[in-house]
């Protein structure tokens, strides 16, 4: 049975601003990518965040981010790597307390953002957050666009999990194409690229470029208007398709037990 | 013999900006107490700084404060409880990080500025702080100004420990007045008020009133201009009376030990 | 004809993050007060809510807050005066250049949140902000809640504007009491408040007191859920008895007309 | 008579942290550049400076940045043009708000940091800052490194003033190589620089290239541990090689008195 984990973005409130919802995308996911401050995410929305991913048993992951509240983290920094890895570990560091007072232990590492999209470009800057990843916890998987820089990672001890977003287009290089505001999508159209990505690995671009791609997890967006009916059919979908969908961790227990 | 811990605020840079001695003070030390980010602090200057005083073998603390970079942590805010805990669990949980990534681990917590003053006063807030520290470890004490939140402290699991101050003025009521830019103090009155701290457990106020204080560490503050100097003297004073300067956790436990 | 003002906060955007439903509330005001970062508002949505304001001809505010993005300037801090005065002054200047690049000219001056609630208090406070106002434009009007404080802003060459809040609730003594979230009120109920502070000058405390009331102007809130349709039912309910809603200046120009 | 302005970075504190000796610097220069908040630059310490330079007669430039007080403003940021604008017309009117109360004008705009070094490279985000100059005062000259963006400048009604580093490294290019800290120079090779600069208008590049540049101001930097020393060798060398310290508006002005 093929089989995948989905995963959301989450904790990207702040103070009085409040974004997507949380709890409405919960029960379609296996996996929770919460912000850790640079980017969104003040301390009392952690805690919040956490409690709620703990309490249903999701996997936590941190949503590391640049420096950057007024930009959502979304604008790409030159940051030079040893400061980076610090302000990685910084965030990691954060989250991580508030996991294991909620009695939960971290589980994954995803980077938000530019920080995100440039990560999963350049093997250095993928390397720079792995060495923070290795330095909390070398075992916890990063999650990343592709496998680009899956041996820069590889190379700091820790391993490059790629996912896919069946709700956010892509360009014809592969590259993610990011709306400022969250754009509602049909559900159904999203449902069927989610699970064309779970059982072929492809989707088409924007510019109608068919993609290879690999994934082992699916990543759906809170904030779109229609965020929880969206993830209501991708889950659906996945299920009459016969998709498990099982938490990343048990996947790549799997995997490594397939392997030789 | 008498003994007695000595600490010193550290990490007080931020970016671009340097603040304090850190290293030409550590000699002197057998406790740091680290900014975490809040009032001082960005993540490379965490990781500096807790580098340094790992290699020495000094006992790291974590130094919490008000979210207020513009004014350094020293301006009273009043923060709802539950937001003030959570504030400081993630202050908590991102210097950790940087202690268990140099090998070391967590010895103390202090809280600084007006927090540290506000909850030196006030049960209900001390209790707060306290809170987050049990969340992390519970048995890491407590730094205050005396033991007048100690029940409260207590009563969520965590120990208070009392410090003084020889290079700042008390008023009557025993509480510190802080001036805005640390000037520079004799160094051997600084001495011989660390000495008076340490054996009569005594302190003359600014106005001139006789203070007892309980005091298990004395603080120094390296951004005054002859603070090293200073650290020097009272180090050299110390031990010219006998005053064995010791780690917070031996004294702690010695204490532990001698009750029935 | 008795004649009021209404007003409303704006521009209470961040980033990413939205608040409120500014365009929707201004058919229905005379005046907006906009936030000018230190609470809420990055430039973009200062621009964005000036020209809007700007193109309907409504008088333009200052919204002046601590710098407190976390708290969103709700939380009491105790600020040196002459900081407090720059800060404010920092605000003013920024504001009053997207003002003036719109066009248009800065009309008046609100302190947010809980500097709000602190000048409304304490005269020296008050001082402090008119201070910083007659620097930039002595002439604008100082919106807060009564007149406590009008004697140290007047000495400070500024006009102490009081105003009232038709859907909030007061305490016996006069002050406000701030919801976390704005919840919805019945917009019927709040109409007839508003009748009533504008026709009686007296609103009914939660507790029950009476309270008398001063008002040149009625500040409604966009972030409640229904912040639009209670706006309008005020609208109309002032209509139907007469009462006219006019710009502060105009208000402001006729008392002085009527003085001899 | 060869004429020149010379400026400084100032008002470069933040808080708690002091940086560069402002009033040592002030006796050897015409123009100051001070700091706006974004990249340091607290509203008191703008105050200060504004008014140091006020007393003194020297022009007033605002010093623009990015919003990265953790980067002090150093580190490229890929924003969006309209956001830009927004932010370097936040940080005009701030500022200007300060010049105003001090009974001065604000006299020109200067680039810090990495929007610096991206302005004087890339036309479109030379207008882009332009364009926020424009909203002020189109009057305002804008300093950047050199000719390389005039006519974008130009284009949006403003005038390119370019300027030169004695106390800087050039690379090949005649791009600025910028020090983390700021270290000591041997103030007379910076004063012979100065010179050549004014008189040849040439530098010679850390890589031994000849570099021909346009200089109509010379910046010295009051961050370096000698900064006073060596501006005072600048200005002792200037005048002995018979070169005037003047005023960049009189250099202007001049300029287009000549101009047919």
């Amino acid at each position: 049975m093929p089989r995948i984990d989905v995963n959301c973005d989450m904790g990207e409130s702040f103070g009085r601003w409040t974004l997507g919802d949380d709890l409405g995308m919960m029960p379609y996911l296996t996996s929770v990518n919460i912000a850790t401050g640079y980017h969104a995410g003040d301390p009392p929305t952690i805690r919040r965040t956490v409690a709620a991913a703990a309490e249903r048993g999701l996997a936590i992951g941190a949503h590391l981010a640049f420096p950057d509240l007024m930009g959502f983290g979304r604008r790409r920094m030159i940051i030079p790597p040893r400061d980076l890895e610090d302000y990685c570990l910084y965030q990691l560091g954060a989250l991580d307390a508030f996991v294991r007072a909620a009695g939960a232990r971290l589980a994954h590492v995803k980077p938000h953002g530019a920080l995100y999209a440039m990560a999963s470009e350049d093997p250095a800057l993928a390397a720079t957050v792995a060495r923070a990843v290795a330095k909390i916890d070398a075992s916890l998987p990063l999650m990343l666009l592709n496998l680009a820089t899956a041996d820069a990672v590889a190379a700091e001890g820790v391993r490059l999990v790629p996912e896919a977003f069946p709700d956010l287009h892509y360009d014809g290089s592969g590259a993610l194409i990011i709306e400022p505001v969250k754009l509602a999508w049909d559900p159904e159209l999203v449902a069927r690229r989610a699970v064309r990505m779970a059982l072929e690995k492809r989707v088409t671009a924007q510019d109608g470029t068919e993609l290879e791609i690999e994934a082992v997890s699916l990543c759906l967006h809170g904030d779109a208007p229609n965020g929880v009916e969206t993830a209501a059919a991708v889950h659906r979908a996945l299920a009459d398709h016969g998709i498990g969908v099982v938490p990343l961790a048990e996947i790549l227990a799997a995997a490594d037990g397939e392997q030789p």
